[in-house]
């Protein structure tokens, strides 16, 4: 199992996910300042990883005041939380596992519970999340190992993977658990410009536990589809408006389009927190910009002349019609999405 | 003006297009071997440049030969041509260069024409060759001028510019005279994996030039089309079917399909030498295979896991049925392109 990130009694451990695959170090966070860097610098990402670190972040913050009581560290708990929340905005993850835990503060706080009990409380919650989150992938890729072919090319964008959540993966959860099932896929992974999710993190994910992966550009999907390499499509998801359009890392959109164009499904792999049934459609999730750097320059080098405008988007939506089927823990969702989610947000 | 490749008394200058845009140096062929060299190694590329680099490799080879007469000459002469022709194998201007310097010699030969003055008519060939590709370019410009919007976004991949021809540009060329005659431009390149031929070569050119420029990632068009951002595309060209099938840089096929599917017009800018009319269609079209250490090093780091599978081909086929118009020196042709190139091949 990778350990994307752990709970430690000195605080949260990442893997540097900006140090991989040549390099396995990894960054203890002592502080949830130093959780929220780690989300902001990408140290660690991927949705339901920086929903479970934010989470870490909040026990991290509750740990160290130096109030006395619940109603005095109320002001601090506060300012904790929404400094964690302000480190990347797309991902919905985040706001959910944040809001997670300001609820169970917010009840025992009420309820006259004392801090140091308070403290331990929130821990306990932020470790059921990451425990949620393990179990959360393994029913996704039960559900959607199903939808895999039985032998052929499957392929990924980004890093949806063991290293985006607290292991085993959301499209890589499928990917490994119809692997699990005897299927023979080989697995193109999109390099995923501009940092490079899919050639660092996903090849040396699927390379650990020995399945067939092509790493590919991000411009070379349609040419592997024209030629029948490809016989199916899963990616991960950052937020999943109530009518199903998709929020995802960038490029999503374009892979979506390019696999309708040429007959191939394309699955949304995402567990059920990433779900944003308060945003109506996929234009009003809000889409972070990055720095021109991650374009700029490569392996620390420039390639680009100076001064040239750059656009680094970190995500793009995918509309809803594009989509063969959402696969969360719950199960399987297909069109219409509006109603889909809408029913299968009653069972849990 | 650029200068790509220039004849001297010594040999072939080339700019070296591996160190742009961080530096501009120079390389200086004086053998047809170091010409072939510069080829393969992508020190000059681009489907016209090529073809006029290769005939200035067949002159080099003609005056340094030992050979006393044009008959002493012949296999050698073969060899020179067989050498440069084996260097790349997808843009079709290196062949139609090359036989158009073999159909002159044969001709000398076959006259009795002393071989030293042969080798002045086949430098004078590559002369004319030069001058005419940049004629060309300007035509192409022209004609494609009027086929640009007013103001608006204009998406290009990888470099059919000033660097990939003689100077001025087929697909740059058409931008450099919408721009020329007052249009407003706006444009975006796709840096264009793994070589990066837009970020490092296409963004030089246009800043030189002063035309507003965005580097974007290649997995970034669609959603920029979705924004309503892109009012245009237009891209180069590696060889034309017969049909109008269109091979060229990898990632032009991904290119053409989003463009449809967002009702935006996407061009090919190529001169008429582009034209293969012997390939029936994209399918019979040889597309090259790169070496690997493109997609997994950059700046000599390495980026991927040791030992992953990797796909480089440089080229993709972009079928005719996603292209808007076909723009060459002689004029803009339209689907159906089997009559339209055939009607044209007659204007010259």
């Amino acid at each position: 199992m990778v350990p994307t990130l752990t709970w430690t009694p000195e605080g949260v451990r990442f893997i540097d996910q900006t140090k991989l695959p040549l390099e396995e170090s990894y960054v203890l966070a002592t502080t949830y300042d130093q959780v929220a860097d780690a989300i902001t610098t990408m140290v660690v990402r991927g949705a339901p990883a920086i929903g479970v670190s934010a989470a870490y972040g909040v026990v991290l913050g509750a740990l160290k005041t130096k109030a006395a009581t619940a109603q005095e560290f109320a002001p601090e708990f506060e300012r904790i939380c929404a400094r964690l929340a302000a480190t990347r905005p797309t991902a919905v993850n985040l706001f959910w596992a944040i809001d997670r835990m300001k609820r169970l503060f917010a009840k025992l706080a009420g309820s006259g519970v004392p801090l140091v009990e308070i403290q331990q409380k929130l821990l306990a919650e932020a470790n059921t999340i990451y425990d949620q989150d393990i179990a959360s992938c393994r029913a996704m890729g039960a559900f959607g190992a199903d939808l895999m072919p039985d032998e052929g090319g499957v392929l990924t964008h980004c890093n949806a993977g063991a290293l985006a959540s607290c292991g085993y993966g959301m499209a890589l959860g499928v990917i490994r658990s119809a692997v699990e099932r005897g299927k023979h896929l080989h697995v193109f992974v999109d390099e995923t410009r501009p940092f490079l999710q899919g050639s660092r993190l996903t090849a040396w994910e699927l390379m650990a536990d020995s399945i067939p992966t092509t790493v590919i550009c991000d411009n070379m999907a349609a040419s592997l589809m024209r030629k029948g390499r490809i016989q199916g499509v899963v990616v991960g998801a950052d937020r999943i408006a109530a009518n199903g359009d998709t929020a995802n890392k960038i490029g999503t959109y374009n892979v979506a389009i390019l696999a309708r164009e040429h007959g191939i499904p394309f699955y949304v792999a995402a567990p059920w927190s990433t779900i944003d049934l308060a945003t109506a459609t996929g234009d009003a999730i809000p889409i972070e910009e990055r720095p021109a750097r991650e374009v700029t320059h490569y392996a620390g080098k420039q390639v680009t002349p100076d001064g040239v405008g750059i656009s680094n988007p970190a995500f793009d939506v995918t509309p809803a019609r594009y989509i063969t089927a959402i696969i969360t823990e719950r199960g399987v969702m297909r069109a219409p999405y509006t109603e889909s989610l809408k029913e299968m947000e009653l069972v849990s």
